[in-house]
């Protein structure tokens, strides 16, 4: 069937996607989601997903409509004639389905999919029924190691000349857990390699790459970050602004709809980012509590387990922290506020929060006895030395640095309220979740300078009028949309 | 948050889609995929799908793109300032989650999704996340009750002051079966109401709907088929030209991606289109047998036991007819060709195709039984007597002049090309799925006159020379697309 191509100014983004009209795509034998090639010539051939309109005055029984990505690979004029035919499936469906049904996939297959996912071969829909063939069906082991390799082998990798090469990473649901901007610079002071991609917030009010982009550009291309490594060992850097394991990004979007956390994609997508950064050795800090997503001590360490299972099928090495995920980490929420609590503990200021400190010396320990570069029981109190000394500090300003500074003051919001104890007691509990809401409504993440800083920690007494929390914001009305939420409820006081 | 709308000019179907760049999405922390309420002062408000577009300079950072549906919703103008918010997500998607976790859905909870299905408030992402937990984790029988019930009532329904409403479906596979177009005119003109909406060929050479849209329009809305009925007390239109039972056909395009087929949402599929039409007592043709879905009598019978025990749930009386599906019925297998068949038998002519005379009869007899017109055992006898008498062509005609005449002459395509018997023996099998693939590339169903003529059947003799078929076309090219196909394997000779 020979149309004339109507460009439709927009873009898609790398898929290409062609329309017809109700009644042409009825003559035409033609279904929504079908793929049909479309070739212009010599000029070039797509293979595009079908959508349809029922609009036959913008899309015309002559036309096919081409959103931009397809007008400019076809090298389309008004005017042209493009042969329009229905194209063959994609095998990766048929294996999509075998998942639906329950079977186990293959190495090949997986690779399949993740192929598809990456070139844009699969519509966001048919990712979808990926995702939930995987939710509903389960990926074993073997099936969530072939998964990591495929969406490390379908993206972009960095390689390093070294036998080790450390990583970290936290399941999360901690406010202000930025263990990492403390880790990475005693590891890498250390002469350890550590490229450490990190997310944004997505339900937080801060990730680790937006706190991080508070002092320094976090948006580098793999080539950026594999000069930035070499340079000075290790950096600190938004995952999504490079395409290293981009297929998992991909399943991310298809997965958020639901929110849906298939535990082998949750696995696949920790390990494969790790391993596409070159990782031989993975700290993976697991908190767990009523307030986080595992439950009890024994939920995070059977979780552990399996990275541990997996990591060694992919020749890595695994320590798992399970750590109690009860109470905010430091005392400020928010990308600057949380950026300066992390700056202090760099600085051994006095005021410094304590918690930050010592869970971060936790970490960087665990990970120099992994890495063997401490002895067995001797990595906290080495990490500790290089804090003290300065190194650790003067290792993050060569970071930041080689990933280009931000020149971000580091104030407080413009607007502020605090939150005065509305009787005496003791504090049995902070709840995350609520303190998560205030800030995110103040503003955070996209002011930075909005969140919320804490006074108190569990298990401290307070007297009525005390100073409990600020809430900060350089909007006025982030201070008035904080104040939906009951601010009283931040701590339980008995 | 204050955009100013920008029009993209096509249609996107009933739904709302709005668009923002990547950059303002990331601003303003939102998903694709995720709820936005676009409000244009008092002008109007709409709960918009959030789409996002790389490109910056179509949709620019103070914009917001709206395709026609929800441009005109706003009544926006080029200067109109919108707000844009995060809106709530249904409760829908919850009970969708649920399902993909197991749980069993109540009527209300398969209410909520249907209606949101119907009022575009779900995508289509969700919708195939609903379809993949229906497939992966099954629908209970009292879930597709429910499902049956929440299609029919979030769609039209037609309403007959009748006890007695008929209606038959055919779970399909076999080609040429149309014993429709001899049952209905038979049941009818013994004065039983039946209201018969029938589908196109999605894979098959032609649909009922195709076949009957030979003789007459098959496009008609309910108040319409209401009148047509109640005038001449049946009709067989497309289904899909009314909208009962619309939430139906939007969960068949998701389920049409992967082709799935959950039970339960088949059983539903087929009840709500006899409910909506306000059947009473339905005719059920399961055809089984290594060419068609049901493999065996047995599975063919335990699928029809569920029919008749959804039935009973909803008012029906239900009867299954177990037949044979090892060949196709009539010699005619394309729109015109089928048509031809149909008036044949008919019009009581002497070279009318028996099998399809003989399955006509019998389940034309089935029904009249079913409804309690004729005594057990004597349905057959009934619906003979109509046929012989000219009453039952009398009656086509009258629903064929009640619908709207169709001018196509029922003549055959301007070209063909004749297949003749390699060797002598005999016919031992006739590949269904064979000629449906021939007849379609030769151009069924958009071209109505394309198709294959079928000469022989099971168990004939014929000598090498014989002629076996005819493939017809109206167009040169389609007796060239047809021969990519092995011709000689339509028939096993042995």
């Amino acid at each position: 069937m020979q149309l004339i191509p109507n460009k439709i100014p927009i873009k898609v983004g790398e898929k290409y996607i062609a329309v017809l009209n109700e009644h042409m795509a009825h003559n035409l034998d033609l279904h929504p989601g079908d793929r049909i090639s479309v070739k212009n010539g010599r000029k070039g051939e797509i293979i595009a997903i079908l959508d349809i309109t029922e609009d036959r005055k913008e899309i015309r029984d002559t036309e096919v409509g081409l959103y931009i990505e397809s007008w400019e690979k076809l090298r389309a004029k008004r005017g042209d004639k493009l042969c329009i035919k229905l194209a063959e499936k994609p095998i990766s469906l048929q294996y999509i389905k075998d998942k639906l049904d329950g079977k186990k996939l293959n190495k090949e297959q997986i690779n399949e999919i993740i192929k598809d996912v990456v070139h844009e071969d699969l519509s966001e829909l048919e990712i979808a029924y990926f995702v939930s063939g995987c939710y509903t069906k389960k990926l074993d082991m073997e099936e969530a190691v072939n998964l990591t390799k495929a969406i490390v082998a379908n993206g972009s990798q960095l390689k390093f000349n070294k036998k080790i090469v450390a990583d970290k990473h936290c399941i999360g649901g901690v406010a202000g857990n930025r263990t990492t901007l403390i880790v990475v610079p005693i590891v890498t002071a250390l002469g350890i390699t550590m490229p450490k991609t990190s997310s944004r917030a997505i339900t937080s009010p801060a990730g680790t790459a937006d706190t991080m982009e508070v002092l320094a550009n976090v948006l580098n291309d793999a080539a950026k970050l594999q000069k930035i490594a070499d340079k000075v060992g290790g950096f600190i850097t938004w995952g999504g602004g490079v395409d290293l394991a981009s297929a998992d990004d991909k399943m991310i979007q298809a997965r958020h709809i639901l929110s849906l956390d298939p535990e082998g994609m949750l696995l696949a997508s920790i390990m494969a980012k790790k391993h596409s950064v070159g990782a031989t050795h993975v700290l993976i800090d697991i908190p767990y509590g009523p307030q986080v997503k595992m439950a009890t001590k024994a939920d995070a360490i059977k979780l552990g387990t399996k990275f541990v299972e997996i990591g060694k099928k992919l020749g890595m090495k695994i320590q798992i922290l399970a750590s109690t995920g009860d109470e905010p980490i430091g005392n400020g929420i928010g990308p600057v506020l949380e950026a300066i609590d992390a700056m202090k503990v760099l600085k051994n200021d006095k005021d410094a929060p304590q918690d930050l400190r010592k869970k971060g010396l936790e970490m960087a320990g665990m990970v120099l006895e992994l890495c063997g570069k401490a002895k067995k029981g001797e990595g906290e109190k080495m990490a500790e030395k290089t804090l003290n000394s300065g190194a650790a500090y003067k290792q993050m300003m060569r970071i930041i640095k080689a990933q280009g500074e931000n020149k971000h003051k580091l104030r407080l919001g413009k607007f502020k309220k605090e939150i005065i104890a509305q009787k005496t007691g003791k504090i049995v509990e902070t709840s995350n979740g609520m303190i998560a809401h205030i800030a995110r409504s103040a503003g955070s993440p996209k002011d930075p300078y909005a969140g919320v800083y804490l006074y108190k920690k569990d298990g401290e007494n307070v007297k009525k009028g005390d100073k409990l929390y600020t809430i900060y914001s350089d909007l006025k009305e982030g201070l008035e949309y904080a104040e939906h939420y009951d601010l009283n409820s931040v701590y339980k006081i008995k």
